[in-house]
């Protein structure tokens, strides 16, 4: 596969029999990969976030039911090992529609195989596969989403759904990144994305690698931001989008989209046709990931918070489908997202 | 001065010839004074939010003017000195509008005096009074701010606008104190407060030390708060409020109240009548500070952005009054302000 200059990073790498992840939770300070070798280990990877972002979620998930083939060899209850398996990783985190997507596509490559000799091949013949697929729709989603916008604007992102968050390339970071190479986009601003500060520490650091140059916020400036004119579109990624549109993404959207609302900016969710969960009528049937208190107490490990305050941290929220101007994906744009042009968009 | 139960912090002290300030940047984990003898030190001192708040910036100024005093005792050209001094502390923080106006009233007390001896002794007696005032005052808006509040509600707050923020019991805070004893706030939410985490630091410092509980939560997640109906009313301070009733405050604050609205959840200023710059005949005369970029980009001191990376980093913003339904001062309660509503609040 080729990288081009503004597209350098490959989080997710499946060599030597092994999974190895860049440890996103050490940038950008360090660079380090770590290397598993069994599935309930890169279950525990995905709920400590090493890797995180829906669709690298998915693909990480895939390359783990390889792990969980390989370590089933030889037994006579392979079947039943590999599924124990794939409940470890279906567990790990519960908002991210792409996760059970991989899981179940696994699965079935499994159910067609009669070894686990046959199933491993298969299941990492696919999960390349998936790999690939994931980067080239993400250069698809970027040629779309970019479109969309008109030269000379700025955009602001929030979270992290770049090379880092997918295969390659991005989502909602891959529509900035191909906007830029278009000289559509003017300036990108990126909320830090506070708890785990994936603005900071990940957009940043990709954008700067590739040589986007990029300006950071606290959330509370997001308004600020807007009422100056200094922002066209809001471009976020899913971790779930419902059937009629309504998108659970990073704990922080729904105020956004709120915000661009009132200010007349445009908003833009870039994820893949797998992100869309049909079998979720709108976002109150998306379950919402409660994450432990001490993400919002704690800063770099040490306690912040005087001991004895409590917190509220809920890691996604869920935007209505109203707010949302434009939902791109590899398949197309849907404009003013509603169930009936969802289900067109995938021929159902 | 009585400290009541729910009370107990005092952040700007003058003893022994002396200005001591509770340094503020190291709470919660040290409680350390700083020891102050000249006005330059304590302009310094401001700037680099040892100190913070509109109302204890006006009076840690006050006091500066005592030592501004002193220092040019014995001195011929002592007015020019002192003058010079003011000029110090004029220039720490462009935003807070207490800071002038306290400095003008030390200046016109000292205009008044034939000698610095004259004039430390009158500008002493006039900043412990100013002192005495505002938190005598910051009880009158808590108990006039509460009787807003219907009980069982919970209230969001922004920053710090506690006793460390005033003189002492403190401004929107203090309403929540106030409501808090009369049993009428269920529930008290607090952002976090980006860059500087005055929220987590100093507001949940503040209130887990006076018996009150509180959740911490990051400013992305106010809107999920609000959806799940957790919140009646926003309550926060302000560094200036203009005639027209547009209110600079802390950055985050504007976007909160478009949220608030979006909602259906009340908006709360609590301020005293010297936050009123009626000088000032809306928001957008109203400076805004920007503060370094570090600020946002470092964390703890360490670099957590990549390098390369920029800031977009305001310390305020200003919220229009449309958006506020209740502007609590130490004289009245004026609901749905602007301009008629607030010079008749003054008698102007």
């Amino acid at each position: 596969m080729t990288i081009q200059p503004s597209d350098s990073i490959r989080p997710v790498r499946f060599e030597d029999g092994a999974l190895r992840l860049l440890d996103q939770r050490r940038l950008p300070s360090e660079e380090t990969e770590q290397v598993f070798t069994d599935a309930p280990a890169v279950a525990d990877a995905i709920r400590e976030m090493v890797v995180r972002g829906a669709p690298a979620i998915g693909i990480t998930a895939a390359f783990g039911m390889v792990l969980a083939c390989r370590n089933a060899r030889g037994q006579t209850d392979w079947r039943a090992r590999i599924e124990a398996d794939a409940g470890h990783l279906r567990d790990a985190r519960p908002t991210a529609v792409n996760l059970f997507w991989a899981l179940e596509r696994m699965q079935r490559v499994i159910a067609g195989c009669a070894t686990p000799e046959a199933a491993e091949s298969a299941c990492q013949e696919a999960a390349q596969a998936m790999l690939e697929a994931d980067i080239a729709g993400n250069r698809q989603m970027g040629a779309l989403g970019a479109e969309l916008i008109e030269p000379g604007q700025g955009v602001l992102t929030h979270c992290n759904t770049g090379s880092l968050a997918t295969g390659g390339y991005g989502t909602a970071l891959g529509v900035i990144r191909a906007g830029w190479d278009a000289g559509r986009v003017r300036a990108v601003y990126a909320d830090e994305t506070r708890p785990w500060l994936q603005g900071s520490r990940l957009t940043a650091w990709e954008l700067v690698r590739d040589g986007i140059p990029v300006q950071l916020l606290c959330e509370g400036a997001a308004a600020s931001l807007m009422r100056e004119g200094r922002v066209g579109w809001v471009i976020v990624g899913a971790d779930r989008i419902a059937a009629n549109g309504d998108t659970a993404n990073k704990i922080g959207t729904y105020g956004l989209a709120l915000l661009a609302r009132a200010h007349g900016v445009r908003f833009m969710v870039a994820a893949p046709v797998a992100t869309i969960d049909f079998a979720t009528a709108d976002g109150s049937g998306i379950p919402i990931e409660q994450r432990p208190e001490r993400e919002v107490l704690e800063l770099a490990g040490q306690m912040v918070a005087a001991p004895g305050a409590r917190a509220y941290n809920p890691a996604f929220d869920v935007t209505p489908a109203e707010l949302i101007d434009a939902i791109v994906t590899e398949r197309g744009v849907v404009r003013t997202p509603d169930r009936t042009r969802l289900a067109a968009l995938v021929g159902r």
